[in-house]
């Protein structure tokens, strides 16, 4: 496959440009902060296919919801994130024509990323009739002061002088692609110009947000300049003229404030002070800083491949991405499939968050961060019990798609019926326990969602008299190339791990601390007769399986349908989903993503290695990795077995998704959720790394392809560096007490004083 | 239940006016004659809440298509009868003030739907603060010239003389309520007015149907008149003065011409023409002749019940309907489940059709009528054979809603997996056969759907391995409360009639005409594998089977679900479909209509009585009939087992389901199609009357409510007609030559000369 962008450690490069490839280029090229993101657009105008994207974290607009035919429970609306003032723009003339980047003739044009220091940078020289313009600009979203964003434009005529007018400017109207009826999701509120300052608020419809856009300049030059207004639009004209050679730079300085974060009347008072402040440090100050808090992410949660740039620039990459999109200071926020890249599911929380982001953040980032993404659902529950009841259920029912906590999507074999996203978030609440030691965190956050988790999947359970077992009818599996199946093998059983994990806490709670635990049972209306119940349907719980090679059944019936494997799918059945109907894809036996595999992955230390062997043979081969969140599942698993290649082959899959377009939709925004697969894949899977029983433990090999690879792990307190090279694995505590860790099952101790390094299996 | 229309014979009558109703009332006073359909809309101005309908045979919009999540293979276009020209209006102005039927007070209200005469009549009078002011109107759409239209308007001021305004108007400024973007489906093409005459010409976007409508009109006393043009719009104002007590007759003649029925460019030179003739011929004459028509359409279709008015009313009323919808001059249209009388469903053919409606105009109508109806299917082969290719599938797929063919519903589980639909346009073939005798039919026209849809049955199936039975997974039966089960007995079991017929009726050919067999074979590109196949699969259809209760299960793992029959359901539970989310629906037991007794019903003969009332025991338990097409199918197998009073109360429940709205949703259109469950429940199930190998044949019985209830019958060129007393039941050949028929199983000879008597069992 030919790169589009240049390969580079630190950088991805567009060297020459595109206009076809724009949207891809867009998306690679965003930016954010966690608070806000842009597509990389251009700030001068352009005229060509373009997704110009601004969005703010959190700041989303109901969109009347669409559907094929109404069925009751559906949701009245589909959240989506709003696309925002556009706050980058500088229109540019020349001796009075527009620069219009999709018109005007241009060299030696690049539009960099640099992932080291978060900035989107471009350079280009336009060819005039008589002239040549160089055209330099730069632009970051702070990471230190999340509201503000700048952008440096430098300017140099190279033939000779010209009549230059910039005119940077706030717009406002600004409408979602994907907005069901075309609506604008925004009314102006205010367009206010004083002195050097524009202010433009604006508030969504409906959900009532309000946005404060401020905008300030510095010119290293004196000109004219005109005070622009229009209909949420506010502008300065600049006019100058520039000599041969000059370079004239503009400064932007932009504050983006929103009533999340302030009371409503004091929203624009507050960016109009944020602008003033940044203006008053000045970029120089403020770049030094952005940078620094950058060089202190990727001292965490870098990895360094040695001997393969387009794998380090790809792992970079979706590092980079996972960082630019949340960062856990609020736990209001949360992670979208896309984070701040497009609109494509509206910008909005799944399960992907639990299933595959928090082990990256909490093996990279500050416990609060991890624990925030948990916080969220754990702020959620009331809203989550709304939603079961809605289905006419007791207990909580987390939604598939939410942004508030309320369910979005609208499609019942999802909305009602991939009910698995349950054990997910109940599940995750033991990860971060486990890895965290946090257990106060357990009995006051994680219990509530737990036993009201556990409700729902006892009321959604019921008894089959004719087989003396529990069953779970009507679902969809992770494998949503299977809707309203009977008994999917991952449902029922991270159900039944719900139940029993509830139980246990409850019953260690009882052990330590009985006061509390009447306590809360009295609080949470727990009877014992619940518990025996849930205790009843663990135990009777129902699991297909299939006999004839003695693995569980992905669902009843999985074995009735014509067994064929990816071998015996052609090229152009790929991928199914733009190739075959959806009643073809239903009842055929390929699986999108890990099912049972996701099972298996999640209850590991149930299985010895022939059991995952004997499942693994049969699933993956009928797996078509249709989502990108499934091959990094196989590869983990694939390194489990020792089977180093294939997990290495699953880990290329979407290691380099986005930057290669691998399956063509990159224009749509960025896989963001997917990208902590492949962090997955080298730090569960090369570097086999979990956390068993309190104790950090690796089982680590070096793909071929590579020199070594090395990262760090945050663990209760330390940082634990690791890097596997072609013979051996060094393990560096590089802050914190020490520790035991296990290597091959045998357990080490790692202290600051000293380096570890085992001999690789 | 409180009655809102009056009872009679052949009258539905509302008398006295309530607004909250007024919808309902619209649509059970609907008028049609095959080329089109009228609400029962006032013909004033009324500013309340109305659905204002005017809708022709064929004339439909491809409107935007909305789903919730685009799959492959949905179709672009939802089709929808277009809500075309606005042509009964009158506008009345009495001393200059706008008389609006929502705002001005009135007296004596009556409107009443005549169905011996086939027309709609309203009266009142009218109270002004010093005069009243009578209104008779009459309408009829005329059941001989199709396109015409006559409405018959008397004024008479009871107190003193007025200045009257009348304005007679065409309108084409018409929106369907149901459009999926608001869009507004027609263009206007021309308004034309000359001397007493306005055309107005409009064409529907995309679809390119042209439509002129003509007005003239008659009035009995000299006025001023003033033409009247506006976008869409032709009208003229007739300003008099009436005198008290003096009549003022206006007849406003109607022709509603199409580009369907004539090249495009003629159109409104058609209506002109049609216009001026039935001004010539005149009101009575043409009413006279419309009269008659429906005589002898009663004279055939007619069923009389003695000792029970309200069943009186409600047979007519449905069998009235059934008549307006669909007389069988075209084989391009067919029967819509709302047919003229609302736009739910956009107006378009389900297989309602061929496995309800069939019986009644075969049994009741010249054989050519029921002949179009398949003929309809036999021209849309080619477009079903794309429909197949669309899924990857060899053969024919018919689509499960269509106006020319083409596949317009998009909900997966519907239009993917609910196949079975293919099935009941392959039988429908042998009911017209069998009935008729007509084996030309069979082969010229028959033949070659059984063969594409016999190849549809076989590559949709797959040979199982592991059981060495042949399955079908992935469907959706006719019970649609499950959706994507896999092997509906019901789809299984006609997939292999299907196959068998085909095979057989290919056998036959082969026997007696081998040659065109032959040529047939080439015609088709059959080959002796293709049949061999076919029988196989035949042969070796796998049917899920309960051993527990002796009976075959509606679908595999349909013992797994919590079983509960309808006695365990709350009131404040129905209908499920309001009250239920989906999912909740799905994992139920509840069966919305009969599924696997729709297959018993096909293939009565195939069980004995005590299979039947096994599986009747079973199902019907577990059955909440929340498709109006449920009842009917219970009903005649209530019957057959002899059960007479569940036979009567099934048959209650959808008798009089518009007239008495029993569903709450008559406002959105009448149930047409399911109408024709009721016919069926009285002929085929009280009456017991079925073709059994080319004869008649009857298992009487006189439901306990009924004094006696009396039918004709068409059958290859007899008119016989039965009469079912309270002891005996009678059979008098009316017209054609002496047959055979068998009642209770034995064997009578029956002549016009002689009438037969039989006592009942």
């Amino acid at each position: 496959m030919k790169k589009y962008f240049l390969t580079d450690e630190w950088k991805v490069i567009e060297d020459g440009f595109d206009k076809s490839y724009n949207r891809v280029t867009e998306s690679i090229m965003s930016l954010g902060n966690g608070h806000m993101g842009l597509r990389g657009n251009f700030v001068e105008k352009y005229s060509g296919d373009s997704l110009a994207g601004t969005y703010l974290a959190g700041i989303y607009y109901p969109d009347k919801t669409v559907v094929g035919w109404w069925k009751n429970g559906y949701p009245e609306y589909f959240a989506k994130i709003a696309n925002s003032a556009n706050f980058i723009g500088i229109d540019l003339k020349i001796d009075g024509v527009t620069i219009d980047l999709a018109e005007v003739k241009f060299r030696d044009f690049k539009r960099v990323l640099n992932m080291k220091e978060a900035t989107l940078s471009k350079s280009l020289v336009v060819e005039l009739p008589d002239n040549e313009i160089k055209i330099e600009a730069v632009r970051f979203l702070d990471q230190v002061n999340k509201e503000l964003a700048l952008i440096k434009y430098k300017l140099t005529p190279l033939k000779k002088s010209v009549q230059v007018e910039l005119t940077p400017y706030l717009n406002g109207n600004v409408k979602n692609e994907d907005a069901n009826y075309g609506e604008f999701f925004w009314q102006g509120i205010a367009c206010t110009a004083k002195d050097s300052l524009d202010v433009l608020t604006m508030k969504t419809k409906k959900s009532e947000f309000e946005v404060s856009t401020a905008m300030q300049y510095q010119l290293n030059k004196k000109a004219q300049v005109t005070p622009k207004q229009a209909e949420n639009y506010l502008a300065r004209k600049i006019s100058l003229t520039a000599a041969k050679g000059e370079e004239i730079i503009l400064t932007k300085y932009i504050a983006v404030c929103t009533s999340r974060d302030y009371p409503q009347s004091e929203v624009p008072e507050q960016a109009e002070a944020k602008v003033k402040a940044a203006v008053k440090q000045g970029y120089t100050k403020l770049f030094a800083e952005h940078k620094q808090a950058w060089d202190l992410i990727w001292q965490e949660s870098d990895i360094k491949i040695s001997g393969d740039p387009a794998a380090q620039q790809g792992i970079r990459f979706n590092i980079f991405q996972l960082n630019q999109t949340y960062t856990g200071h609020d736990p209001r926020l949360n992670i979208g499939p896309k984070g701040f890249t497009g609109e494509k599911y509206g910008g909005l929380t799944y399960w992907d968050t639990e299933a595959y982001c928090l082990p990256f953040y909490l093996a990279t980032h500050a416990e609060k961060v991890a624990r925030n993404l948990l916080l969220y659902r754990y702020h959620h529950l009331e809203k989550a019990k709304e939603n079961a009841a809605k289905l006419g259920l007791k207990g909580a029912l987390y939604p598939m798609v939410t942004i508030n906590g309320e369910e979005c999507h609208n499609e019942w074999e999802i909305t009602f019926e991939e009910i698995h996203r349950n054990g997910a978030i109940a599940h995750a609440i033991k990860d971060y326990v486990d890895y965290t030691g946090d257990k106060e965190y357990l009995v006051k956050y994680g219990l509530p969602v737990l036993i009201e988790i556990s409700r729902f999947w006892a009321d959604r359970a019921h008894f089959n008299q004719y087989k003396d077992k529990y069953m779970i009818l009507g679902v969809t599996g992770p494998n949503e190339y299977e809707n309203n199946v009977n008994n999917n093998w991952y449902t029922n059983r991270i159900a039944v791990w719900t139940l029993n994990y509830t139980l246990t806490t409850l019953k260690n709670l009882k052990n330590n601390n009985s006061k509390h635990y009447q306590k809360l049972l009295t609080e949470l209306t727990i009877n014992p007769q619940e518990l025996e119940l849930w205790s009843e349907i663990a135990e009777k719980m129902y699991y297909p399986y299939l006999k004839e090679y003695s693995i569980y059944a992905q669902q009843d019936g999985y074995l009735d349908k014509e067994q064929k494997t990816t071998a015996d799918l052609k090229q152009a059945d790929l991928p199914l989903h733009r190739n075959w109907s959806w009643d073809k894809i239903l009842r055929s036996p390929f699986i999108k993503q890990a099912d049972v595999m996701q099972g298996i992955y999640y209850f590991k230390s149930d299985f010895n290695q022939a059991d995952i062997a004997r499942h693994y043979d049969f699933y993956e081969p009928r797996t078509v990795h249709e989502s990108s969140l499934s091959p990094c599942i196989y590869s983990i698993l694939a390194a489990e077995l020792g089977r180093e290649d294939k997990a290495y082959q699953l880990y290329l899959r979407t290691a380099r998704l986005d930057l290669d377009n691998y399956n063509h939709d990159t224009d749509d925004g960025l896989h963001i959720t997917s990208m902590a697969g492949t962090w997955l894949a080298i730090v569960r899977g090369f570097a086999g790394y979990e956390v068993k029983a309190g104790l950090p433990t690796f089982r680590p090999f070096l793909p071929q392809a590579w020199t070594d690879f090395e990262f760090k792990l945050n663990f209760r307190g330390r940082r634990i560096k690791v890097k596997v090279d072609s013979t051996q694995s060094h393990f560096d505590l590089e802050a914190g007490d020490p520790l035991k860790i296990k290597v091959y099952q045998h357990q080490y101790e790692l202290s600051t004083a000293e380096n570890l390094s085992i001999k690789n299996k």
